[in-house]
């Protein structure tokens, strides 16, 4: 496998990108393995995920900055470029409930997760450490309660930047996060919620969802903002339930859903594959 | 095919019902070709149906109301009998869109709703009037506007209680119906609104889906109650979506949904498969 | 709406081609309005479909074939460009079952359908005709029977002919076409077989899912080619059965299949959205 | 929570076999928690699952197994009474892929496979150890090569007898087993084929799934019979795929297909959910 990249775009929608960045790509040598774009043409808004080769690339970060910044210019980029070869640093968050940690990691050890290295794993309970032992990956209690919480979260900053974290992941953490501190993670905390959002937003979605009568249950993963359950949606996935499912069940079912809308939102978010506009999200998958 | 009967019982959870109700049914002649229960040990409650042949049955409608109700009594049952051979009468209504009319119309047409009879259309809007046409059944134009809704309402119920109508469709039907004509038919009007409820209840759910950022969209079709879109849910579906879907690939993807639900709640009702408990539905499909 | 073209394109993959594309495109005033592109590493094969505005663009179709013809060169292209505004005429074979036609029509009615208009209806039964006459499509009974058969196509292909007819859709057509007709309209035949291919090619595939104990029964459109049920697939989908459906339920279920998978491919077809390679398909919906 | 039974019954379909087990039942003070049953009135079978509370019955096995017996001559039942507490010990087999094993041992650990025990792991390569060992699994590594094929069964029916197992789990297992073992497990072995049987049953499915073009990819679990991939059928599922996705794609996503069918599988086997009629199954879920 040779070394290969990302360029991520984003711009106003004009006549002329592509041919641009693909000119731009072609005469410095990068042999393109995969390109997506997507034009919203009623907002107006173009996207672009570009996967190149750099075998016969004739540009370095600092070089593809200098040079590319006429293009970006021009059409009033957001851009960046991923060396896929730098793996994302990732810590888990988890509370009791281990199965999308259970999950997680089996993926990353058999290589689903190409894209990053689990760094740590921090629990407001003690009871995953065997596991993370298992998995040797750093393990790390930190009770939250009520009074002490300002004093964990300082304790997880602590953890976060000495492990240069690029990437949170709340593999079923049952703690709600203060608003400092997603301020310092923006668009770098995904989330599982165990609901179809925005219905049964908060707590206990699968007890709400008993109680209405509806007839398929859900999961989202999804980047935490300030607003509870409200950021960008990047995976849902349902099941069929029937009357014969009591909230046991719907939990048992549920917890299939949430590894699997959290695994696919972590591997997409590692492989650059996540653009934004507004509290939305583009996932070239 | 010789002719069946359902009967639906429903009665707090307790011993012996099943040896009760099933050794009443044989020692009357019933040969039963199917039969389904439902235990909610949580709320202590039982659903049963039971569909037998009629051939070797010893009893008449009458003559059966006076025999089983010792054990009704007994067990506080709540129960029906229902002739599969009575087909029920029913009213579609229906505004600008058609398409959830042409399904039923078709899979009336094509012996897929066994277990009704499509009386009359009432719409808003005179379209569909060349459809029902070549479907021979009766169509009428009432037209509803703010002033003239409760007129409206009058000349509706006067159609319906003209035509002996048991069961009301809303085929995409987009007025709201008053308190006091929901009242009138209770448990009795099926609905179908274009989201996965309790998302996206009230006006424009496919706008509201496209601001979230959904994944999924869905349809839900219910019984209609006093308040707007929470009435007891029958059956849900979902499609997924993705940024290449603007709103009006989410008003066609939905159509397909919408159908579905609709044509899926209507049969079950006419086949007498759906119970209630509270504002939930148990469906014996 | 301004008028939009579609560009196709499929090549060995190389180095350059989405920038000379892309330029050539720009540089003759092309608006884009959606790129896809597709590359399979392994084949070393590259594929690409844009769609884009023509109000300023200053090429027409026979200056286009002359000014392109260089890049089409260079890279050993196949290529089309389709005009959107011309809508494909398409003939619907159909024998007893109408489900399929009457959802292909409907959808066609209310504009689901842009890119074609149903130039004519053959059947060899007569039972069609009143839906035909509703929709007002030509309708022509070609009765087929073992004798008759080599006539009877012979009959369908005069009526094609007369026709001009661009794509022939088989809405369950039960009877086989000659190698001969086939051969006349190369990957402009789709089917909908009511299976989930290749398993259960050939005929009776419900009786055959149902024998065979599946738990998902599906169907899928495609090409028709020489050998049955095995051209290229366009789309497939199942629908959950369980041990309380009879062969009878089998089929009620997949009628809903058959009228999913194949509405989206002719409407795929009809949107340019498919290339081939080899005996597979992309499809860029 | 008291103590259960499980109740399995099938015979032909005749008149009054539900009032004479539920009346049986009842008569020995048999709190019913939930009954299922099937008529398939084509082949006149009946098929019956109750489950029952045994806080107030009256009957020990053996005493069961005498009162009952005039019903089950009566009606020439084949029946089983399962003590729900009594939990089936089960032997995993596995190759070197270990996410259904991984995802077994999980599942079992947090209570999902309430009916069994997971005895040992009997592998034909030494991969899987450590993890048998963090779950305080017994593991076996019994080596298979061509020439030593028999003397790999012999140790593997040593180990199986040792450890009374009732129940043999592929997970995996990409060996072939010999007809003399399979007939010593009569519908108790479950595999999982990594294809949508009967489609591409045998070597590389993935592989054949890709080669053909489909667009849904599956898996299913079954009871291993004398008949490669041809015994009943539990579960299957699907994923959807596109020409985006490379044979290794659909690995990737085929692993979660296996990881669900095979653990629904197993769930309901333990649980005394699957009955059987020719190569079919009735699944109680």
């Amino acid at each position: 496998m040779s070394r290969t990249a990302v360029l991520l775009v984003d711009c106003p929608d004009a006549k002329g990108i592509v041919a641009s960045v693909s000119t731009f790509l072609y005469s410095h040598g990068a042999n393109i393995l995969g390109s997506d774009q997507h034009q919203d043409n009623q907002a107006g808004l173009f996207f672009m995920r570009v996967e190149f080769d750099l075998t016969d690339f004739t540009l370095d970060a600092p070089n593809f900055a200098r040079e590319f910044q006429p293009i970006a210019g021009r059409y009033q980029m957001q851009w960046r470029l991923e060396d896929t070869a730098s793996r994302a640093r990732v810590a888990l968050f988890v509370s009791r409930h281990q199965h999308c940690l259970v999950d997680l990691l089996h993926r990353h050890q058999t290589g689903e997760l190409p894209g990053g290295e689990i760094a740590l794993i921090i629990s407001n309970h003690p009871d995953a450490r065997p596991l993370a032992e298992f998995y040797r990956v750093p393990f790390h209690h930190v009770p939250v309660d009520g009074a002490r919480n300002l004093a964990a979260e300082a304790e997880q900053i602590r953890l976060l930047d000495g492990n240069t974290v690029h990437l949170i992941v709340l593999a079923r953490y049952m703690q709600v996060l203060s608003p400092e501190f997603v301020a310092r993670y923006p668009l770098r905390i995904i989330n599982v919620h165990h609901s179809f959002l925005p219905a049964f937003s908060g707590a206990k979605p699968y007890h709400a969802a008993f109680e209405r009568g509806v007839k398929l249950i859900g999961a989202t993963s999804h980047y935490v903002t300030d607003e509870l359950d409200a950021g960008p949606i990047i995976e849902q996935d349902v099941a069929r339930i029937s009357h014969r499912d009591q909230v046991e069940q719907l939990i048992a079912k549920g917890r299939d859903l949430e590894k699997a809308v959290l695994s696919r939102a972590v591997r997409w978010h590692l492989e650059h594959r996540i653009l934004f506009y507004g509290n939305k999200t583009v996932v070239f998958d």
